[in-house]
């Protein structure tokens, strides 16, 4: 499936071992002897690959499919075609990810320092951390275990970084105290000061940004993405949240846990997200708006107004979405009315 | 106040002092003597700490605030609770980011070329500049004085930078002619070429894009944000402007004296803006459009065709805010009679 | 016309040379053997200058203007003033294009490799190639023939790029196979993970991506712009394609030819764009959606459902562009109708 150039494949595997991994069940035991030899997309599979379906659209595709194995929902395990052996899976999606992981882990982390890299003398790094040619690491910072520093990235003085992170090119972490597996992308900045002004006599003043950013346990934020710390006490992204490219996070907002941020959104300072709050891309947020747990926002809505916990919103300014979506059609209809 | 990994805090100071710095005034003579240790919020500020407060929804946070010291405008002095010191001042917002720059001023730099800079022979660096690893410097370019040029930062060939700037990581400025006290967050691209394109018979053709961008002084511009240089001409940003993270600004846009430009705006090329012009996050600009001075352009609003000068818009495309307003609530009104 | 700080200039030319060099047509044969030695705007030009015009509404600029020599179109060639030599031409920005080209030419790579790069042994480098400070080069990569890779951009392992290309500064590329003459501003990001979420019982999941990002010849990227790479299978941006600042591209995204995308635009995951599809600045498109041939989308608009070739739509959600209009009025009218 994936080119060798850019990716390595373990394996063959036997099926039985796959369905282990995925904790999925074989429908006909006597294919856990099969050998399978990658994950594939269940277009392109053949006999010696893995794929995977979900949905009701999928039953042609799934018919006409000629991979070796196939994990499949319990209401679509009739729909295979014969010869395909079958894995059954209430979260069939899941356990094709475990398994491509299982095809294609993580390559592992090279421990070493490069020679052009600068670390501070007084920095403390954790065993088996590994620091990219020309990575900055100032004084005081202190990197975990297993941790990676790409290429040229910057983590200033005094920056915390948990266990078995992976730290992308060219990011810049300042004012930062951050936990385990965390994963950038290239180009993110983390803890600049943030945009807060006050006019004066001679101009516009920036107040003095006396916080920090914290960030918990598997957080994993997009290229290009930009976090400013707090003003007075800190911006916070809680364990779990998941954040896409080129998002901008003001000062002091508040993530709670496994938030979904997709590209492009743009939160103003002091906004405060529950659990598992979700935003679609280009999303805006004005400042202080408090989003309950499990919001949903759609696409590049603007929310001016704090939304109640389980709440979905939608449009500009921000409505319920079942009133943006009659404010869409009545639209529509006048516009028809007028119209040619 | 602040994470001493981070932040140095000065002091304590005499409140005397901090009310000269801050241009407040003492309503008790003899609390000049008190010592004060640091600035805090108005909720977390302790006997030794001095906050300030604005606003008429304050008064019961301030009522029961612990401050040793808190600043307030005339109208809340008598809200505050006893054994509290009060500073009178007109403006306690920007008193209090004075103190606090009192108590936490900007690290000083520390001048010298790091021994992994890269520095061309025939750049001219003034006085007491600071270049850090991996910063790259090209032939002819000129650093002011007492500028800070960050880690890995790129400054072309012939580029002019002013005095006392900060150039953040992984800044890269070409085509360009700054003044002083710059202050770029990290990521910054200055001066690629716009995106002017000519339809050809081989495909669409780039312009030759021969301008520069032109910074005036005391501009701060925020994370991963790019301006391009100009076609014919220059981009021009004057003095005092203050940019969030990710803002893009097309080539040849004019911005007038400290205007404030928040998150995500994009400006299409050839826009002008008047001095003191405010847009709101994800703003959109059309090519050639002009804002009049002191214009005020709400959060994502699409600008389509000139604003007055003090006029303020909204929506998109963006029409006078009163109209805006108007429109959002007929449609709401609208949908609502049709729905459940 | 330009700053010679930034840019150096060819020339002068004799206008008989600018004329085949812009494929345009003296009016009068005789004026061929005067000398030109600039591009200028009409506004600005002199004697010694070649400008060019365009549109109506130009008559009274190109009426005053003092230029040497000016481009024209064949129905603006009689309001020229007498004395400024004319050259005819069907599309006289294309030919000021050429000619500004002339007199100034993208600067020449210097090859080699500076001492401060980090290159893999068994980089595949091609003649002439330039790796400027701090760049980095991984295993196996290939870097084709007059290729420049900017100061510290980060080449991953076994990404090949083609000839004459121009990899700006902090430019991070892995899994991806790069055509000849690619042109990146400062700070793209091309190839980290999409954003493929599955959630698990311990939490968010990112399936493994095991796509590549392909890009064709001659496509531009503008700055700080992100393109992950494929989850499986490949994002695919095609020859000739012209991306502004700050884009997202999200995983497996296919662009046919010669697509022009404006800044700040954001495309979900495995939309298509038809060969020549224009989208203006901060579209978003929602994932899946497919543009035809020729699409045209308006600045800021909202894609949720597939767009016909040759289609014009504008708005969120995104509707045909006519009925886009109307909406527009029929609000503005309701609105009126209620106002002051």
């Amino acid at each position: 499936m994936a080119d060798p150039r850019f990716f390595q494949r373990a394996g063959p595997f036997l099926l039985q071992r796959l369905a282990e991994c995925g904790d999925a069940k074989l429908a006909n035991p006597a294919d856990g002897a099969r050998r399978i030899a990658d994950v594939q997309s269940l277009e392109a599979a053949g006999p010696e690959d893995i794929a995977y379906a979900e949905g009701k659209r999928v039953a042609p595709l799934l018919a006409a499919c000629r991979a070796g194995a196939v994990l499949l929902p319990p209401d679509l395990v009739t729909a295979a075609p014969p010869g395909c052996a079958i894995l059954s899976s209430a979260t069939p999606a899941l356990a094709f990810a475990r398994i491509a992981g299982l095809f294609y882990a993580e390559p592992a982390v090279e421990p070493g320092i490069h020679p052009s890299a600068t670390v501070a003398a007084d920095a403390k790094l954790g065993a088996d951390v590994s620091i990219a040619p020309g990575a900055v690491i100032g004084g005081g910072a202190e990197i975990g275990a297993g941790t990676r520093i790409g290429p040229h990235a910057v983590i200033e003085a005094g920056v915390v970084i948990g266990r078995d992170g992976r730290i992308g090119a060219h990011c810049s972490i300042s004012h930062a105290v951050i936990g385990d597996r965390i994963l950038l992308a290239p180009g993110v900045s983390i803890g600049q000061p943030g945009f807060g002004l006050v006019a004066g006599p001679e101009g516009l003043l920036r107040r003095p940004q006396l916080g920090r950013v914290v960030i918990g346990n598997d957080v994993e934020i997009g290229a290009n993405s930009a976090i400013d710390r707090g003003a007075a006490g800190d911006t916070v992204i809680s364990d779990g949240c998941k954040i896409d490219n080129l998002v901008h996070i003001g000062h002091n907002v508040r993530l709670g846990r496994s938030c979904i941020i997709a590209g492009q959104v743009g939160m103003s300072g002091s906004c405060v997200l529950g659990d598992y709050a979700q935003l679609g891309g280009q999303v805006g947020l004005s400042d202080h708006v408090t989003l309950g747990r499990d919001t949903r926002v759609m696409a590049q809505s603007g929310v001016l107004r704090d939304v109640e916990p389980g709440g979905a919103v939608g449009g500009t300014p921000a409505v319920p979405i079942r009133q943006h979506h009659r404010q869409v059609a009545i639209l529509a209809r006048l516009a028809k009315r007028k119209g040619d």
